[in-house]
């Protein structure tokens, strides 16, 4: 293969783009690999659209090795099977929807899980016929309320999503593991580090999963790990419960006056200095925070809850989200609090919450919900709101005072918890999620009526499945994992070409000799892009190399006089000069090297 | 490869699906090829993406051949680039259209002129960057108002769209041509037959258009050719217009009883009973008949209108359709003839038609256009309505007696018409469009602004060509032209796979061998599927491998104690056996024929 320069449909920008905030969107906009069409959604460019191509030829060989075999479903589906499944709903204002000409609901998917389904169910009906992995490469839809950071989170992308069917546990678990090994084999391949994290199924459903994380400052989702061998997302970290305390011979609450305390560090300032305590000073941590947030169900209807937490810490939105999924949370807005008079800005208590406020005598129950933090167990005591300005109530005992309508993961995670299974204390880290596996379950065979016949002709329902690789996002995830100031720096196996052939000068003989060597590269398999401007300064086109990012950069310029021209590669490893008459038997087995030696250990 | 029917993701089906009303549609269902997903969508099976990829490989091969770089656009595309070139507006209800959360518009393309002249303007600004020749493979969304034929006719379906670039009209036409030249590879190594036809520009507009037809009966397009070469669709054919006559000895117009004649038969029996002429009888051929038809303009405003053509000829609604694009055409309905008292059904004429009426001192025109077919030329007499019931008149003189507001092509085309260009008398045919190319010239350049710097500096509008291929249309096409009533009947070259072994009996000896085949011929890079069910029966077995149409079957059975096997071809040729000892080599040596042997001609 060999790409001319001056032929090339690109163009390369000195500039950052101005809405880029991450260096793979700002290096592939300037290389010239992508375009913006729209928010969240891009148009592909002859290189970026090969670096595509190879990701895709990875995912979809391994998935071949994994036994999954390729279809390939529509974008564009009715309503009717997300309906039975409840998620034209639950998806709320995530999904984008449109009518036909006659006035039908469709979707563009995010996701297919029911369209498989129910193709399996079309065309398998005995357990003989299973399992079954089916997979497909495609363009998905999702109305993201703020796509960002180029391809890492929009609004058209291409995603692998493979789904499996099996009689049994047993065999979803082995359909899962296939899944997952296959996973580990394309990042690996692919170069890209990543961490395997367990994760919450959220809207999907399910008992398992676990998520691939590629470790990256910039990465949106936070998980944690602990030297022992635990890792998580932040959102499927759950809280180790302390043992309940005795309180028999705990005082009884207390109120008392704490003018001007609105916020935990007013209050305890107060409490050390009115209520001081002989054993130690009051701490944040003694104090039961009530946060007031309204959820959004999927039906619309608006929801205040309040969250009841240590005050040493905050919640966390996205375990708050990641746990009332579907719903989404909002904050408390004004209007909120003017329905609900008996919250008191700054000094809420439990008083007024879930099922210890008072209810009139035949009245209906119009207290809102209260969940308590796990950490909050029977015995604890507390400094929290009394539910008038300028109160608190102290020893406060949880399971002796109050109650609440159950406990909620929503506090923050901090690096110094301890993992949940015993393996010491949690370190956090960040990631971007770039393939995601589902053991769903019964769910969607269950909702759709996907049943096969047993060896005793029983109809047994059929247990799923689901996995995906983020295909774009995989592609911005090499990029950020392999670039430097200066632009991109391709491994060679998803590079746009292998070697980078520059002419520099206006001698004729340097583009006779680059064309040679070009020509004679390419027949030889290796994937050559030559710079054959002729009116392009060196300075131009070894910055576009940069930027580029293709591995090994052979230049021919002044030196062919003396008989060489230079080999380098794009990072690391130095330049040298090299016999003209060698060079392509050098170059060949550099780009043989690269391409063979370039499997990655797993992070 | 080695595909086995034994975990092969498929189900054939013994009965045609209940919508299916052509062969490629029924069968392609039937061998479990694609799977219906809602009117007009589908979903593929792995059979069916193998010959789709195979397809769109032979596509890409000769698109790059010709020159052109592939780029990959969004299907999900904002309303303002098709706002600024109208199609917002002229695609009327055939879009997709759809809100995004924040309430913006976006349509799913349903073909990207816009999106690639916007994307040339980012990147390019002198004439030095052009010629420049880009293209897709992408999946293409129409809400057609009758989805139809399977993948003849789909709301979501595959193309291939290319759009070219220069700076002048030479330049232009080569990149046309060398468009036209890689259509012409593209269907010779697909084998599939081709007529190319001159076509209207339609919505797209542009000067010169040709569509690629495959000539079939089941085809929804009319196309014309004549012996001395000429080829059109029906839109596009011109009539030949007669020479004006002299009228100066012309009798004076006379109007006459014709009691109970609303139709043109009635009407000419009744001139031939009761105003004989000595020379000839009346034929339908000497009546003017005046249609009435609304046009609905993409604004969605209604407009009358009545076409007059000789009685003999009907309105070809598509014809029509093509001569007024972007409106629509309807029929006349009773409300449009209350709000015109002066159309009396039946007897309609001239007198109170367009320029004819008679306009109120002071008043506004308001009579119905009036458009008249070619061959009424100044001097041609007519009997046509008089505007009252039962009376009409006769040696009505067009060009003395009445005009109108224009010519339009909307007579039908008849067999025998003599062809525009002189080569003598018309025939027609039906075909399916497969491709269809368009020399666009300036109009989408200059509604969004792409221009160049020229030679001396000065900015010239972009000249644009746009060709496109159905790529899944193509698969369909493919289908009708090879099956027989058993099944389908693929090229090799677009196969599934190349050889279908088929192990028959319950002699392990037979699957033993039939593997032993099946393994050394897929190292031999021959495309197998085995046929290894241990418990389906032969028939059964026979059954499938004529409905997937794989071009050859090894048949591996009883033959087998006697050291044979069957080799035989789906289609044409003799059934021959073959000891298993060379089994292997010569289907190799056939496969390999066919692959390099199946280049067809242009039809």
């Amino acid at each position: 293969m060999l790409l001319r320069m001056s032929t090339l449909f690109v163009r390369t920008l000195r500039e950052d783009p101005a809405d880029a905030e991450v260096a793979s969107h700002r290096l592939l906009v300037r290389a010239g690999y992508i375009r913006r069409a729209a928010p969240g959604i891009y148009t592909w460019l002859p290189l970026g659209l090969r670096v595509l191509g190879k990701v895709e030829a990875v995912v979809r060989e391994e998935m071949a090795a994994a036994g999954a075999q390729e279809v390939h479903f529509p974008a564009l589906l009715p309503r009717e099977p997300y309906e039975a499944t409840g998620r034209w709903t639950e998806y709320g204002p995530n999904i984008f929807r449109l009518k036909d000409r006659k006035g039908n609901d469709y979707l563009l998917a995010p996701t297919h899980e029911e369209m498989f389904t129910l193709l399996v169910k079309d065309l398998y009906s005995s357990y003989k016929d299973l399992p079954l992995t089916i997979f497909q490469i495609q363009t998905k839809y999702r109305d993201e309320a703020r796509p960002r950071a180029g391809l890492i989170r929009g609004r058209e992308f291409v995603m692998k999503d493979a789904y499996s069917f099996d009689v049994d546990d047993a065999g979803l678990d082995a359909s899962y593991d296939a899944q997952r090994q296959a996973y580990q084999r394309v990042f690996d391949r692919l170069g890209l580090e990543y961490v395997i994290v367990a994760a919450t199924s959220g809207a999907m459903g399910g008992s398992r999963s676990e998520e691939f994380l590629t470790p990256t400052a910039i990465g949106e989702d936070t998980f944690v790990r602990s030297a022992g061998g635990y890792a998580a997302n932040v959102e499927a970290v759950t809280t180790v419960v302390p043992d309940a305390l005795p309180y028999d011979d705990a005082p009884a609450a207390h109120v008392e006056d704490t003018p001007d305390t609105p916020t935990i560090d007013s209050l305890v300032a107060l409490a050390n200095e009115r209520f001081a305590r002989p054993d130690r000073a009051w701490t944040a941590a003694d104090t039961l925070k009530n946060v007031v947030l309204a959820l959004v169900h999927p039906t619309g209807e608006r929801e205040l809850v309040v969250v009841g937490l240590p005050g040493d810490r905050e919640v966390d939105l996205k375990r708050f989200e990641a746990a009332v999924a579907p719903a989404e949370v909002e904050a408390a807005g004004d209007a909120d609090f003017a329905a609900h008079p008996e919250l008191v800005r700054g000094y809420i208590g439990p008083a007024v919450l879930g099922p210890n406020a008072p209810v009139a005598d035949g009245a209906e129950r119009t207290a809102v919900r209260y969940l308590l933090d796990p950490r909050v167990v029977p015995g604890t005591r507390w400094i929290t709101g009394a539910n008038v300005p300028g109160r608190h109530v102290f020893d406060l005992v949880a399971g002796r005072d109050f109650t609440a309508d159950g406990t909620v993961e929503a506090a923050e995670v901090r690096a110094g918890d301890p993992a949940p299974d015993g393996s010491g204390p949690l370190e956090l880290a960040r990631g971007i999620e770039i393939g995601h596996i589902f053991a769903l379950g019964r769910k969607y065979a269950q909702a759709l009526g996907l049943t096969v016949l047993d060896q005793n002709g029983k109809a047994q329902v059929v247990t799923m499945g689901s996995y995906g690789i983020g295909v774009t996002r995989v592609l911005a995830a090499l990029a950020e994992a392999h670039h430097d100031e200066k632009g991109l720096a391709w491994p060679a196996h998803v590079a746009p070409a292998h070697v980078h052939v520059v002419a520099t000068g206006k001698d004729a003989a340097v583009f006779t000799a680059a064309e040679d060597i070009a020509r004679a590269l390419a027949d030889r398999g290796v994937e050559v892009l030559y710079d054959d401007r002729p009116k392009v300064s060196p300075g131009v086109k070894f910055a576009d190399a940069e930027l580029f990012g293709v591995p090994l950069v052979v230049v021919v310029g002044r030196g062919l006089a003396d008989g060489v021209v230079e080999v380098r590669p794009r990072v690391g490893g130095e330049s040298v000069q090299v016999p003209v008459a060698d060079v392509v038997d050098e170059v060949a087995a550099r780009v043989s090297a690269l391409l063979t030696g370039s499997a990655n250990a797993q992070a």
